[in-house]
């Protein structure tokens, strides 16, 4: 009944604030015997590290996970297991200023109407520092991907869009975005994005992104009908994150533009498996993966914090103005490529068990 | 783990195939004490019917639902509210010929990849018929809602976007909407859209569309952070409908395109309430409810069944073409807007149960 | 949340009162690929029905169960199984009596504390009536079982003890249960309580009974630590049925009088395998599966509905008396052995799956 | 699926193991605006601490507890409240031993043979080390009942029964129990236990005990028929708790010896409200509570860990001898108790939460 978990056999909880002494997470469900050692998680956690570049928050944390419980001479016992992250950079003072007042475009008043209280250093629990969480459980879903189906599926995100600038598809590289700052497959695009941004930037303003995360090597026959389907359990985990706005399965919205015989993979046979000859489906038919990549994309919106001041009430109904000082991302939309990665890795993971446990 | 229940507090769990004797469902956690009838459903479920313009399949199906448990006196008991619809326009022998070949865009070959084995009839489990429940579970989702809320809130859905025909959303009017067959708020466009339609289905094609479904008088608060939020709960809603391909919240894809500035609500005092200046949020901050409108928009794609043959294979590997013959909608999209409705009611109806739970 | 479900790979829901229209459940999580027909769950039916006997109920009811869902050409599709039986034998006159009065020993107080109103006819939900969806629901886990472990395991239940008169274990005779109205395993002791229950009977007075479940060829394994050990599923499954007070394990409660020496249940191998030399932990160790055979042992208490007058209070707050009138059981621990056997079957087959996710 | 979790509308989860860093839980669905601070914790689990008397064991833990999210200036914050425990007294060459050997009445045959591989410092995740978790969440839940409550409850547990010795009822005095060593309500019987407890630690023996838990102040109408009703929830939790083989509601298994007559508790009207005369049903009836102490009572079967040697076998499957040296609790038993209180609180608190998420 609470929110705090995602999945059901591979299933996890994470906790903690911004500003408390940890975050954590606890995995259920994962198998035995799995080799697991905490750099096989340290290295998702360092690509979604805040501070590495200009373009995203200041904040200082190493992010230096430990586990804490669920393995043993460095595999896994089938036990929970649990990862603990330390929180360094607390500057709880940054934030006394809005400790009364709701920050427009934050989870500020609605905390406030739901609980009727909140911790407001640095957002507390609806900051995306607990985004940090599902990283480090994406990173042991991978490891029980590879586990369960021998190392066959390969998970990449991209930034394909930022602000109204597109990148061109056919210039896609997967091996371009780890030379740009914003995980974007498009080399040039990238380049004219670091000055689009930095402008952005400097006027204490924000803008909106795109995000693709591409799964391959998934096998036909995951995900849940008729209402845990595999493309609904994305959605959900996508849009959980914070920010989105829209998620997309294949051709997504443009869907509705396309008449039935576009739409429609057609499928012949190569190598005696089937061959489907384009993929508006997102490799998800019926809610059940055809084997195709699966495909999916989530709109983020500009971050909320920015140097205009904008109208606003505090929790004592009094009309006042707000400008959010103190560390923030130009765009959050960059910082959440490997939270969708993640995501994307741990519903898998999820539907690859439950598949087992009715289908053998 | 299986997929065919939704919901934690307010929980239903559906079944039957579109070919076999029924399809039901049971509600779990309806309070006790509210008035409800057979009626009360039935004018949802008529609204949804198959049948009632050239626009939808010909299916003669009169879906008379029939409440055999949970209402003693007229009142729900509290124990569990089970519905069932006999399926009378059953034509098995309409779909003899596909029980081989996987249909493209259907679930055909998924349904096989992962049972290894499938009911062939009329799509089996994966047809839309399914969907006749979730507006039967969305009448009662209203009920519980005017039961627990005091009737405040109201819930309707648009077609808003025909193939590329957007709606002019400056002459957006409910009370268009029950005026066309299509549930379309903007009359000029529906107008158009007959033809548009028209050509569609005479040439044995389909198109896609998009629906807006808007709740209005949800208060404040609902939601549950940070994996079950209301926009991540919603968005796996819609996206569990057949043929769904994408999920927005208010701004959605758009909000990409935004600024900060442009993005963040703004909030007033009104009456002693906080009002909000704007509703990009659609309604929706940190995964919580605020009080404004909550605004979804799906994609669905075109129908499947066409009429052009497409190049498919079938279960023994051979490769063929494969032709639709049989009753169908040229656009699902519209008999998808009684269904997105029901959707979102279900989705409020559970986390107001589930709110009361933790706040009282 | 709510409470009609129960298991989480092998997942059903009941609904159904005792004299409404139909009693049904739901099946979520059946691996498809199972030959199952409407007879392999009719013969299980068939052992709990009432009137068999002058020691049950006289309640006249076929109890023909229909499968509506699920099963394509005779096999189980992997979609909901959903199974249905029509209430026949509904006298609702019978128990007019009592609309207002709380019978002691019943749920009637109770559900109107909880709901504010009930069902008053035949106890409404609460009627034991909606065993016979369990033993429904049990017909299926056992053929689960079967094919995931091949027709290895062996589930059976017998009366062990009635009233004071406990039967001799070294007189244990699986075949005498099928040979007396008691499913009681001494056919001695079963003679003599033939005798013992006319007389409760004719004195329209009732008593309590203890019934043993035994489950033999259930692989080592099986049970989620630490809250969803088999023993404490066992535990939950035997206790929701009607009327039991106590759950035994093995030992049960003896083991509170034994030494750790006479506890333990020592080891040696046999054939290659592990062979323990006693069974004092009921084939349960951690919450695991040994492999030994699974005891469980439960206590019913006699039947609330007497002849004698009763003291008690109606919904109106006015003390009064009242006798029980209709139909009854002088011993519902009789008719208790199949519905234990059958929650031994749900709780095994949903351990099964379960354990497959995470361990393969 | 996986089992570390118990509840739903408070729901917790709990990690590590017995010799691993920490020991932890996190529990979601608390309500906010609870006044909550460690020492509220601490006192609960100072009553379980061991090494506090010679009967338990000697290990030397302090057990602190550390909140380390979910509380803001004192209060809960409806956020997940996640409690850590460091583990001090690690000793794993004393273990070292029976790393490879199964000790009889462990879990260690049944975690080999479920998960391949185990954890054998201290027993790992089997270890009752992990009840400290659970003592710390029954002391959350405690507080969860008196904020909705309005702090009318009250549990209490106490030791029974120990080996074959039982207490004389007639002589209950709660007062007792925090005047002897093992929560003995009957002062004359606990003083004739420490004699015969202390010739059984002496010969390195064991032996099982029975302890009976005590809810008063539970309001009328918690549980959730048919399967989730309060005494099933209760069987399972106790069923749950390391070394419990039975567990029984108010008659419990001499329920099974009663007549009609003498189980049904009659009704009287006292001061405008419903008064039982008595209390057989043990609180409960269909699942739901009565308004009558909720008593729940469960054996423990003697301590495994004994130094007389027993027959075992390895997991190389050769048969050998063990005698397990190390620390370890005459009677387990002992410590059970406030274990079984907290157990009793967190299926309350759950089914409060749950009841007023349906019923308001």
């Amino acid at each position: 009944m609470p929110g705090n978990s995602f999945g059901q056999a591979f299933r996890y909880t994470t906790w903690g604030e911004s500003h408390g002494p940890e975050i954590g997470c606890v995995l259920d469900g994962v198998p035995p015997g799995i080799a697991l050692k905490e750099s096989d998680i340290q290295v998702w956690l360092d690509k979604r590290r805040p501070g590495q570049s200009k373009y995203t928050t200041q904040r200082k944390e190493p992010d230096t996970v430990r586990i804490v419980s669920g393995v043993f001479e460095g595999q896994t016992t089938g036990t929970p297991l649990a990862l603990v992250i330390e929180n360094r950079d607390v500057r709880s003072k940054d934030y006394g200023d809005i400790a009364d007042k709701f920050r427009p475009g934050h989870a500020d008043m609605t905390y406030w109407a739901k609980y009727g209280l909140r911790d407001p250093r640095g957002g507390g629990r609806s900051s995306a520092r607990e985004t940090a969480m599902r990283v480090a459980a994406g990173a042991a879903a991978r490891k029980v991907l590879d586990h369960v189906l021998g190392e066959g599926v390969r998970i990449r995100g991209a930034l394909v869009q930022m602000g109204p600038h597109r990148i061109d598809r056919d210039a896609w590289d997967w091996d371009a975005i780890e030379a740009n700052p914003f995980w974007c497959p498009d080399a040039k695009a990238a380049k004219a994005w670091e000055k689009y941004l930095d402008g952005i930037r400097k006027a204490g303003s924000s803008i909106g992104a795109v995000i693709e995360v591409v799964a391959s090597g998934v096998p036909a026959g995951l995900g849940e009908p008729v209402y845990d389907k595999l493309d609904a359990d994305l959605a959900k985990a996508m849009m959980s994150i914070n920010a989105v706005k829209s998620v997309e399965i294949g051709a997504g919205l443009e869907a509705a533009t396309l008449s039935g015989e576009d739409n429609a993979d057609e499928m012949r046979m190569k190598d005696g498996k089937i061959a489907f000859l384009s993929n508006q489906a997102g490799g998800i038919l019926g809610g059940i993966s055809t084997g195709q990549d699966v495909v999916a994309r989530f709109a983020v919106k500009p971050t909320s914090s920015i140097l205009t001041p904008r109208k606003t009430v505090d929790r004592f109904g009094q009309e006042t103005d707000i400008v959010t000082k103190g560390r923030h991302d130009p765009c959050v939309g960059i910082r959440a490529v490997p939270v969708g990665e993640a995501m994307m890795a741990i519903v898998l993971a999820d539907h690859v068990l439950r598949h087992r446990a009715q289908c053998g």
